[in-house]
């Protein structure tokens, strides 16, 4: 068993038997699970080796097994907390070759585990699981029904832990320090390079023994018309006066997210980005009061609409979803979505990223929160940075 | 068109012409593009945006299609060479819902322009076209027929131009700063993470006017036995007298890698290691002889596995691949490899990562170096670090 793993063999044993039980219900023999998140949230393991075929094989009883490359068994050896019996490798004669595929190796692998005939649940909605892939393993392994199992096991990290909220508290202070360091050093005439390297220095060397881990998406940081599009990310331009730029950060403990977005404008910004600036706060308050245990993902966003409506402000799309434990390329779980059409029932220690922001046709405004359903009252915002467009004029 | 494109014109329209050969040969009247590295090669598109699904459609006529979510088409106008009409979005209520798939969008899309009964060239085997993906778009475009064109493009990219050349000479000067802070700073006491968070503060603020952008890889940084494992990346330990560390770092200059690595004992090394070392840095020079054009990439690998074999050290696997432009999780481009087994003939302008990196039973050893085959000679190390086991006592 690996040392310093982060979280207690109760806590594993919990997971393993949750996910079993939907297992059960699905009619699964076994899954496969090849998102690096639920293959960490499973066994423990955690390296940068997603980028080849690799996955947790969970049965109904005994220890998951971590399958991967042989050189990343070592790396398994270090970090997961089952017997190393159970972190098997394939050769490095089938990685990115053109001849091989490793779901040659891992079809073997499910047969001697007799699971040859098996109901097995496969990933089929995941980036680490290919089309390519799915075709070997269904040839491979023409005996066994491979099902559909995409996001069986996110669904089951969608309520998390005391020990899980623990780690994503320790996030929020990151995350709460690496949001200071954009509003403090945002000026004019900074090259946006060299903030982006303040903003990564301050989140991974963390806050006092909570060391920083690198988080799932890199700081999204545009300004002005680059900031109507929601996904760049920087370049070596400077700061200007006269435009809002976003910061789209989250510190990360051990894996764990707590996303945090602000906005700050240099200079003044016209009557119409302090309209917005005001029915967006608003309505995170209203979002915020509607994130109750009981209440539905949907009344989030419909509280928040309901505001932006009031403001005539018109938005489309969704407006959060629930976050954790993540990997590249994204830090969300690809379960709920806080959007007007999804009905999921709150419950307390859910965790989200409640994201309302607004990108407009010449600037964007981005100010989100962290957010824990509690057993009473309204959601607990878990970061503590002033919730407002930050002017620095 | 985007304003500060990395490329000039005539350089696109060769990356067009050269797919369009590659299409022609393989009978394709378009190909889909869900690589983000294949999509920025082709287009100039760029951003984090690649966790939900999108694409390039090429046909054999007229611009390429970039084809995302709805608000990251603005992304598209700010990145993308084309004009706006072919840059166009689905809607939210696509993204990551338990009902719908964009990939039923991109069927309509496609039956639009004329490809319902086409042959259409699909990336099978790529990180952001899942087993779910195919599937759908197999089921809606029922009469056409989809082909595994999986690396086509990857494979165009193999031989650089000046252009790309140019910038990979100046990510390696930003690989050179990264790897001298590393080396610098690395000391006894001091924590991991602290040593991470100066490399990337290093690698953002880049070199001069050269910018850092993130590259494809986080620092992956083990030491003592964690660098048996060749993907563990960091944590919140000090580093410690008697172990040796290892520093697999890139600087990335606009999406442009150049990796580079090095290994520091903090101590003595024994007699093994340094035995290692000299097996190790004979072999890279034998490799880097063996790098000519004409030669073959098992040319390169038998080189340094000849050498091993000499003084009597046994290793397995790859040791080497192409890079250049690329976007997480991987920073090889997966087409050639550099292994006993791999006979891709070398030409000048194809730029690899050389990585004959010894991972022991007690520790690891990386020395590496990212290098460009010449027209005539041996290859050239873009970068210029002193190649040895550093030794800080």
């Amino acid at each position: 068993m690996a040392e310093n793993l982060p979280f207690t063999k109760p806590e594993y044993a919990r997971r393993i038997d949750k996910t079993r039980k939907a297992m059960a219900k699905a009619g699964l023999d076994a899954v496969f699970v090849t998102d690096p998140s639920n293959q960490a949230w499973l066994t423990g393991y955690d390296g940068w080796s997603f980028y080849v075929h690799q996955g947790v094989i969970l049965t109904m009883q005994g220890e998951p097994v971590w399958w991967g490359r042989m050189m990343d068994m070592f790396g398994g050896r270090r970090t997961c907390w089952m017997d190393h019996a159970n972190i098997i490798g394939y050769g490095d004669h089938y990685v990115q070759s053109t001849e091989r595929h490793p779901m040659q190796d891992l079809a073997a692998v499910l047969s001697r585990m007799g699971l040859a005939k098996a109901r097995i649940g496969v990933e089929m909605e995941n980036y680490y699981y290919s089309a390519k892939a799915h075709a070997v393993l269904t040839a491979e392994l023409s005996g066994a029904a491979l099902e559909d199992a995409t996001a069986l096991v996110n669904w089951q990290r969608l309520i998390k832990s005391d020990e899980e909220i623990s780690f994503i508290r320790r996030a929020a202070r990151i995350s709460e320090k690496v949001v200071r360091v954009a509003i403090d050093k945002a000026e004019p005439g900074v090259r946006k390079n060299d903030l982006v390297a303040e903003i990564l220095h301050a989140g991974i060397t963390g806050v006092g023994d909570d060391w920083g881990d690198y988080p799932a998406i890199v700081p999204l940081t545009p300004s002005g018309m680059d900031a109507t599009a929601a996904h760049l990310t920087w370049n070596g331009d400077p700061m200007r006066a006269g435009e809002a730029t976003f910061f789209e950060l989250s510190g990360c403990y051990r894996r764990y997210h707590a996303p945090l977005c602000r906005t700050v404008f240099l200079g003044n910004p016209d009557d119409d980005m302090k309209r917005a600036e005001t029915a967006q706060m608003e309505g995170i308050e209203a979002g915020l009061d509607a994130a109750r245990a009981g209440n539905r993902t949907c009344d989030i966003a419909n509280a928040f609409m309901d505001v932006l409506a009031k403001h005539g402000i018109e938005r489309e799309g969704r407006m959060g979803y629930p976050i954790g434990l993540s990997y590249p390329p994204d830090w969300g779980e690809r379960t709920a979505s806080i959007r007007t059409e999804d009905e999921t029932v709150l419950q307390p220690g859910m965790v989200f990223h409640f994201m309302p922001a607004l990108w407009m046709d010449t600037w964007g405004l981005e100010t989100t929160e962290t957010i824990l359903i509690r057993e009473d009252g309204a959601a607990e915002a878990l970061c503590d940075v002033e919730r407002k467009l930050f002017v620095k004029p």
